[in-house]
């Protein structure tokens, strides 16, 4: 057991805790970073071809008005290259169809009624989620009203979304950015995030959207560079189990390391926040909030063909399905689109249950969604890379943690608030660009000035 | 670190635990029961005054049907004797004001208007429970619809509850049982209860109903008598921290103490079992699962006075409020009258808040309430006790967990699905009687059943 002494720990090493640790580190403090797995990133990790090509499997994109990661990869010298997004996207009707769209959002394929509804659904949820306050959705003037509400009970009720695809279409959507049955999602929730990433054409949008550009070598690279900067501050294959404070500081116990510092800054997920063991014991609405934002689930699998053929097709690579449970796929090919790369997802209650099937059944589920999709050229990839982020012991589950009905109003404010020396940041904050990478940094860097300036 | 071996293990030494290995003690296997705690009981405790009269901290009734925890007291040779329940209640209402009603319900203090609502709401809602199957609420006709609500956006919908004070009252109700905010409980988790537990009327009924009887000497009294029939099979002060498991069993690690079993029970409320590390990890759905089944708050004062002198003034110790943070109280003095003891509550939202107050102000808001209901003799008791469940290390909130919307319907079939040799039981496994001891007791009962079929 090692013991070490710093101004400062951070429990985790992902973007939240890498971000918080190069501040402290950038105003002459120290800092000890505990990070239970054997690599950075958290939810960002990019794997390699043999031939050396990134995959990414996790967080991948830049989105357009993601001011500090697009500063954070310029300072480390990282390099970044627009998603393509050339060409017709797809949409698998309900009947099972294909049909092409141009844009962000389906105007075809769900007929001209479901259109309308699902139109009217979004419109009205803008216009609901530009009166919540990005960083204190709490304080909305509805906030109890729209907080009692799962996103299904308020897509179904009454005429909020007037027809049943349309329904299907709206929490697809939220499903998707959930990655939990939308009957679990606080309508506030989904609200506050629609705010704090300005608009569901926003989020489904290339270039000056959400998806706008991705990572040369790929997103894990700004991590591994923000790690060699912090050298051996860092502290991998150290997951941490207890928190222990007094007045003059905190005991941060890891499996192999114990660390005493002035103060510590937890960036986890908030389930994995929950796990921890605290003495004293948190107070009762810290411990109580911990046990209510869960994750979700995802499964993406990669394939990789020697070319990127659907390009050549007129397609952009970006397909919707109504009818299969995979519900989404992007190209995600490198800046030289060789090889090309259609990343697809599964998502939610999905994920789960085809996440119980074996290799070979969940390969030919994906396989056989983008043949239907691209033609026959799909089912044959070179190589074939899946992603069950469930399965991953320090996730617990993919990919952000939501918020039921009911919690951001009990317990939003105990989010951000430090616990005498303990201090909070993960992409979960409801914060500008909250559940995206962007968030990670932006709460990392607030809990950072926050624990500088406590001293 | 001791290491022993034994045929199964018990995690928990509540109800559900004890429970689980007298049956399998009586089957003639061994056991080793694990508790965190210095005592056995688990959200059952009994304290004693200096003269040492009994004073329940936690379960403390004996409802009519409780066939199995009133056979178990008759067993271990545990006297009841009837809860005090002559004369008549009180009823505190918007107004501020005192009124008296007799039976379990309030007919007056309310307006005739309002007391229409509730019943309206209330017979609504028994009617919507008894759809709903008590082990099984997921496969309810409307479940997914009524899992995608929480209580309180069903109450404020429409015309489900047509008024503004019924509203109140029907969420007062609902607040208390589950000491959360409405807004945070699943409309089917609410109605499988409510199924689960007969009828509001019985719930809150004495006499033929949820609080018929008490237990001599206090409730813990028979969680002792258990305890002691299992001697040293039961390790108290220590909590496990990991469970195991391989091929042949399965390795469960306290913090002074390894048990090697072929099985164990898991009798731990859903939130604690979360914290447990599993290697390997959880199914993911168990794992999710587990995220997703929070407590909420309660504070409970017991005032002491030389007798019961409310009694005397024709009153039964019963009291709702409408406008006051101290919702409830109820007469729990011990079988002889003598001293008396008047039990009042706290719960949800407003068990947090006053949770936060220092000790005067605490005891000034439940006496404050008490004298307003009782007159000025409630302002000097000889005793006053208090309990806030959500600041012990081992429950983490209270009183039981709840089903936030949409997770009966997503994770409902894997709640009493054992994983590998691990078996679960707990007051909040849908069942008859749940969220009460004699749910846990059939809970425990099962999961000793269905382990030791499985040998």
């Amino acid at each position: 057991m090692e013991h070490l002494e710093s101004e400062f720990c951070v429990v985790g090493g992902g973007y939240a805790g890498l971000s918080a640790a190069r501040s402290l580190t950038k105003a002459g403090r120290t800092v000890a970073v505990l990070e239970a797995r054997d690599r950075v990133g958290g939810r960002v990790w990019t794997e390699h071809l043999d031939d050396g090509t990134e995959v990414d499997l996790g967080g991948t994109w830049i989105g357009a008005g993601h001011d500090r990661l697009y500063a954070l990869a310029k300072e480390l010298g990282v390099g970044t290259y627009p998603t393509y997004d050339e060409g017709a996207s797809v949409i698998v009707g309900e009947d099972g169809k294909v049909h092409r769209f141009e844009g962000a959002i389906p105007f075809t394929g769900v007929g001209l009624f479901s259109l309308a509804g699902m139109g009217l659904g979004f419109t009205e949820m803008e216009k609901m989620a530009k009166q919540v306050p990005i960083e204190a959705p709490w304080e909305a003037e509805h906030a109890k009203e729209w907080d009692a509400h799962s996103v299904a009970s308020w897509v179904n009720a009454g005429l909020n979304v007037p027809n049943a695809t349309a329904r299907r279409m709206v929490q697809l959507l939220w499903g998707g950015f959930f990655t939990s049955d939308t009957s679990e999602v606080s309508l506030l929730h989904a609200l506050c995030f629609l705010h704090a990433n300005v608009s569901i054409e926003f989020l489904e949008s290339t270039k000056g959207g959400d998806l706008q550009d991705q990572v040369q070598g790929g997103m894990q690279t700004i991590a591994i560079r923000m790690a060699a900067e912090l050298d051996d501050a860092l502290h991998l294959e150290s997951p941490v189990r207890a928190i222990g404070q007094d007045a003059q500081g905190v005991t941060v116990r890891a499996d192999n390391i114990t660390v005493r510092a002035r103060r510590v800054i937890v960036a986890l997920p908030p389930t994995l926040t929950g796990q921890l063991r605290y003495d004293p014991m948190l107070p009762v609405d810290r411990m109580l909030l911990n046990q209510r934002v869960p994750n979700g689930a995802i499964m993406r699998a990669i394939a990789v063909y020697e070319e990127p053929f659907w390009r050549a097709d007129g397609l952009s690579g970006r397909t919707i399905a109504l009818n299969s449970p995979v519900s989404y796929s992007i190209d995600q090919s490198p800046e030289s689109g060789r090889p090309g790369m259609l990343s697809s997802y599964i998502a939610g209650p999905a994920a789960r249950r085809f996440g119980r099937l074996d290799a070979a059944e969940r390969r030919r589920t994906f396989l056989d969604a983008l043949e239907a999709r691209f033609g026959p050229k799909a089912a044959k990839p070179v190589h074939y890379i899946e992603a069950d982020w469930s399965k991953e012991e320090w996730n617990q589950g993919a990919m952000i943690g939501h918020y039921p009905p009911g919690v951001l109003t009990e317990f939003g404010p105990t989010l951000r608030a430090p616990v005498g020396r303990i201090h909070w940041a993960s992409s979960e904050m409801p914060t500008r660009w909250h559940g995206h990478i962007e968030g990670a940094i932006l709460a990392g860097e607030r809990a950072a000035e926050e624990a500088y300036q406590a001293g």
